[in-house]
């Protein structure tokens, strides 16, 4: 791991001077690459498919079937974005004359830890290039076939570039332990995101000596304020609950004002036809097999499945209470009609991203406009929500005088 | 700790929602409260200075004598400068018509854990006030006495702005162990800062599961390429090491281009009249009782008094390769008239600060118009170099929309 980590941390310095048509330059070979060789990358991936025991959501992200055109889009954004590196800003003369600006660096090594999903190696490398750093991979043993087929082709992008190929590597093992010797090399890798479970997140916090970014565990809300368009609140939160329910920003609980809980919680319970957790209230206005009181503990679940807890509130404050409590700071959305109410809501509520008259499923670096994304902070350092290009560097602070000295 | 902790949680909603005339009002009474309370804190500021078995400079950094005016002063730039939360950047429309921007918030409890300077205590609680933080601080014991009658300034000035009084605490402690504690308490405390030694900071990163920024340490660097105006340059040298040099930004190593270096050294060896430790070529140059052959590890030793290190080296790239291997990555510059060499140095070395043609003393919060700092960071996560208001705060995602669906 020491070897590797001090290749990387070689190979960024590199990474770090290499022009803007160079990086892009590997971008292009990769994503040609990926179109050739379409075939031996889902090969590797239904041999993983093959051997893995996984079930329900971490099978359905472990597959890249159906999923390359995808990824091979969302490359080609990154490659047409800006680079970020070189830019000045915050320009400005001082009092006794110097002159000060930021100019935009490269973080230089990171350590990312992450389970099934193989999307992740082309996303994360894809920004790291771009971003002039150097990436050392860690991805779950369930994925190895399919992140060795992937981790050859960055390579070859990387060399056909004029690029160092240690600039992405892949910690090609199943052994547990190669993690917990990675959190340890500070002085060599700059920055961890762990992308997975929050066991594993917690696993990095309590033995990481190197800085960590935590996030991508959603537990999200929408509450719908009496002012609501019913029915295009109705669709909102199907959207936020049903388009893809295994992902974090997909919604977890449902806030119903108590004034529309009657007209809107059957129409939810009709149209979705998913689980239901409901509140003693909401438990009023629903009927059938698919609904069930809540539980201790349901509002603090990221269900990442066909379930959804509702529960009725007094207003737009109860509304907020519960939010604090029990979000995790991922995202979190208001329905509303009503100016006031929306800015208490955007006042009040402190999440990565927070949402007016609109489905929480937005909360992606691909749908803001940044490409894709390296991981969904939900912690307030460095970078919150999704994490593009900008969020894989720093600046250095670049004085130019004519021979000042301080008084 | 724990209820000390939670207490400052509870305290960062209220400073989070507080006007910019509050947190304001807070700053301008305790600015009054130093004036009329001057001779109380400078009694216990003695008191500390009578029990402390510090000397040199962690002494010199204990007093407060003669500096109570310095900090006052940094205190009402604070204040005057525009307040950072609720700013929105970044906006944008989205191509589905969707809102988008960040709304800066502030990043909720700071944990400071600090050593013998008092004058922290003023910096750090006047930058949270104003960007609607909580404050742990963790001062020394040894400057026990000050910050109490510090603390005691703080929480008056918080209560005569109605402000929560928990938002500034200081932990009351001499024990060690409050502060591995401390560090454990990652759901109510966001950031921790630690400034002092080099050992203090390790500990941190070691047993933080909170995040931990770095720094704060400078083995700064200066060369002098072989273009420099040389008698201009003799007093940036002289500037750089003596004029405050038990402090991070202080030369500790001089790098001499081999064309100058027969007309520079003795000059420089004649001006600062101080110890110097210089490698064989530089020896050639230096004469006296002063002048001692550099050895082992004196490179990587911040010197903090009145000691230089010199080494002569072939060119720009040379100077360039002893800086990456040596520097902290605090505040390194360079003195030339050759605009490729400075372009090539300002690309090369990846430090905090960079100078060109100027004196490494201005790496400060205060000098770079920020008013003030919470500390100076040396890692590259969230911020680096000289921390002001900006660095103390997060942001959140607003986004916008009519009702919107993701696809």
């Amino acid at each position: 791991m020491k070897t590797m980590a001090m290749q990387a941390k070689t190979a960024s310095i590199q990474m770090a001077e290499a022009s803007s048509e160079t990086k892009n330059k590997a971008l292009q070979v990769l994503i040609d690459l990926l179109c050739r060789e379409r075939e031996t990358i889902l090969e590797a991936n239904r041999l993983d498919l093959a051997e893995t025991k996984l079930t329900g959501p971490m099978l359905e992200r472990l597959s890249l079937e159906g999923r390359l055109k995808g990824i091979i889009g969302d490359l080609k954004e990154v490659l047409e974005l800006p680079d970020p590196i070189g830019e000045t800003f915050e320009k400005k003369r001082l009092p006794n004359g110097l002159h000060l600006c930021k100019r935009r660096t490269p973080l230089g090594v990171l350590g990312v830890i992450y389970e099934s999903r193989p999307n992740v190696t082309l996303d994360i490398s894809a920004l790291a290039i771009k971003s002039g750093n150097s990436v050392l991979l860690r991805g779950g043993a369930e994925a190895l076939h399919t992140n060795r087929a992937l981790a050859s082709l960055l390579q070859r992008a990387l060399l056909a570039a004029q690029l160092p190929i240690r600039a992405v590597q892949l910690v090609d093992s199943k052994d547990r332990a190669k993690v917990q010797e990675l959190l340890r090399l500070h002085e060599e890798i700059d920055l961890i995101i762990p992308r997975g479970s929050a066991a594993l997140q917690e696993f990095c916090r309590e033995h990481s000596k190197i800085p960590v970014i935590t996030g991508g565990i959603g537990i999200c809300h929408l509450f719908v304020d009496e002012t609501a368009d019913l029915a295009r609140a109705l669709d909102v939160i199907a959207n936020a609950k049903m388009q893809r329910p295994t992902v974090c920003n997909a919604l977890d609980t449902l806030l119903v004002h108590k004034k529309i809980a009657a007209a809107l919680i059957p129409r939810v319970i009709e149209k979705l036809g998913i689980a239901f957790r409901l509140d003693p209230e909401a438990l009023r206005f629903a009927s059938g097999p698919n609904c069930f009181p809540a539980c201790e503990g349901d509002w603090d679940t990221e269900w990442l499945s066909l379930v959804l807890g509702v529960k009725v509130v007094a207003d737009v404050h109860e509304a907020i209470i519960h939010i604090r409590r029990h979000s995790s700071g991922h995202s979190d959305g208001i329905l509303t009609e009503e100016p006031a109410h929306r800015e208490l809501f955007l006042r009040a509520v402190d999440s990565a991203a927070l949402y007016v008259n609109a489905s929480t499923r937005f909360t992606d670096g691909g749908q803001f406009g940044l490409g894709s994304e390296v991981a969904i902070s939900t912690q307030k350092l460095h970078a919150r929500g999704p994490m593009g290009l900008e969020a894989l560097t720093s600046y250095k602070w670049i004085v130019q005088g004519d021979y000042h000295v301080r008084n």
